[in-house]
């Protein structure tokens, strides 16, 4: 299985962080992503510049390939369905890619498995919302597309409706939840599953983005394996083969609910690199190549930030603040080869480790407020 | 710094883990290596197909670069001292690489700055050696060009000396050594300098090639207080910018001797990528660019068995046992991108950690008969 042609549709940070872990094994990668700018681009030991959208272009891609993955859920999953029938691997599967792409069929698949998630009731434009009044407050959520904090709209009451998307959507019960987690879990064909550390993400409070993440989330042990057990449960039911990160939120009275879930690396898993045995990107190798699954053990708590751009900034990126970090123990900053910040791009993330959580958290204090992308000259 | 154009004389495997740590700061990095499959090639953002010897080839290829360094030693230091007259940082300096290219002047050197080492005396010629007879056993090393177990020899007594090199050497006393150990020793231009951990080197009795190795060293405080000191001392004698890795003899009656150097990362940190919380490699990138240098603590106890290939097998290389590896907690196999499998070719290594040193020793073992590297067809 080392020896595999493999295919990523995608060439974003987490197509470079799959790549690097890749370098281990001496894996052959190829990359596709629309971009000739693509994080990817100068790393990938094969590059295509095409749509993931685009059934010719993805199955050309993959014709010649032995495994196909993903690191991003918009992608045109009739030519992967066609791969799969000449007999390529594609993991994670096509039906599970269709499942998760829209959030109306993700939702409903948690009913019929009978996973926990908040109430929602479908609907399929703007004025179906004003059906629903007693249903709010809610988040509107586009049933496709939705992406990195677009297509989600809090409507909290009648007079918000007009803030609805005009497509089809869910509305989704405002869950009064205390903390949102996340534990990603990996599946091979064999049916083995591990299941990372289940971590608490903070997330900025207007841009809906994770701010910041602490592993591992400060919850009882009841709470965390109730955490672990959902998400272990999730990636049976959907019988993914790959990573599988899952959302939850975990309300007042002790209640963890399935947010949502995505088939590839992701965010929340950032830290994994520096923090624990294995990564979730060599994970996500292990898993998708039929590998036996590594230990997820973390060597120290974590948190990891995420290097956004700064609002006002639009050019050439210039990290302001990267000495001061790199002064300071087990701060690991990790930039994502885009050469152009504009305002909240994510840029990069900053993981770092203490086995004192007090001394932790003083340091994430110290690091939102050291470091700064803005545009510049990189040379000067 | 970080946006340096920077150049590593060197595409090997040193090169390879060098560009892998590279990713995480999105360094601009271009290789120099002669060989057109060089472990390098597929995932260097600019690769120059080129000899590291030729005064012309290295001088065109730094010419618009800002930094460069090495992989290897045996490079055309002309080029590079030409590159530094026009402003160039050239880390390490040509001057510590003229003084380690050559054993003879390496040798002399340690004597100057009074660092320990064992007695020696230089040979220019096979003939000469007879000179030295009341000084063996000994063993003769050529003065320049030795490399990876080449250009040592033991000469045990008068009838062995047609074992000598009829070329400039030097014999060096056979030290009866207890263990070998080795440092490596980061020093920034502003005199910053941090020393991982000792590490006790197992060598293959017949190949003279690191076989396997312990971290930390199995020493006394003393020993190990010892050892570290010596390494820095020696860093600060050659003024090194970048990694020194400093191999040690140590003796039955408790002296630790310098074996030699290398100027750049070493066969004995590989498993810093790993086990400690900042590896041999980041912490080369901190060195030459004036960065902080980063924490050099362990995570856990650690060993590395380096993955030659197997004798009596040429061709398209085929990784024996790699499943069985990964199926063992905490065993990290990394592949050095050769196609082609020679006997006892360098063709990866092997990290294992673990907590408790006597279940270290039992993966040790365990790892050194579960994996071959044979040829065959690798797609098969």
């Amino acid at each position: 299985m080392l020896s595999s042609r493999i295919g990523i549709l995608g060439g974003g940070q987490l197509g470079l962080m799959l790549l690097q872990a890749a370098i281990d094994w001496n894996l052959d990668i190829h990359i596709l992503d629309p971009d000739a700018e693509a994080p990817c681009r100068k790393i990938a030991p094969k590059f295509t510049q095409g749509s993931l959208q685009d059934y010719d272009t993805v199955y050309e891609f993959g014709k010649d390939l032995d495994v196909i993955t993903i690191e991003i859920e918009k992608v045109n999953v009739e030519a992967l369905e066609a791969l799969e029938k000449e007999g390529k691997l594609i993991y994670p599967q096509p039906s599970v890619i269709r499942k998760i792409q829209d959030k109306r069929i993700q939702k409903q698949f948690y009913l019929e498995k009978q996973l926990p998630t908040a109430d929602f009731v479908l609907t399929e434009n703007r004025e179906d919302v004003r059906n629903f009044i007693d249903f709010l407050p809610a988040f509107h959520k586009l049933g496709r597309d939705g992406y990195d904090g677009r297509g989600v709209q809090r409507v909290s009451s009648e007079a918000e409706i007009d803030k609805a998307f005009d497509q089809p959507g869910l509305l989704e019960k405002a869950v009064p939840f205390e903390k949102e987690l996340a534990v990603i879990v990996a599946r091979n064909p064999s049916g083995e599953i591990k299941c990372f550390p289940t971590v608490e993400m903070v997330f900025h409070p207007e841009l809906n983005l994770v701010e910041y993440l602490f592993a591992p989330a400060e919850i009882s042990d009841e709470i965390d394996q109730k955490a672990q057990e959902i998400a272990r449960k999730t990636a049976e039911s959907f019988e993914i083969v790959g990573l599988l990160a899952v959302e939850l939120f975990l309300t007042a009275d002790g209640e963890v609910l399935i947010n949502e879930v995505a088939p590839r690396p992701h965010n929340s898993g950032h830290h994994t690199i520096r923090a624990n045995a294995t990564s979730q990107y060599e994970q996500h190798w292990r898993a998708i190549l039929d590998l036996p699954l590594g230990s997820t053990a973390a060597y120290a708590p974590s948190a990891m930030v995420n290097l956004l751009g700064e609002d006002g900034f639009e050019g050439p990126a210039v990290y302001e603040g990267m000495e001061k970090l790199l002064a300071t123990e087990q701060v690991f900053p990790f930039l994502y080869w885009k050469a152009i910040t504009k305002p909240f791009r994510k840029m990069g993330h900053i993981t770092i480790m203490d086995n004192n959580i007090a001394a932790l958290k003083e340091k994430v204090d110290f690091v939102k407020k050291s470091i700064r992308v803005i545009s510049g000259d990189p040379h000067k």
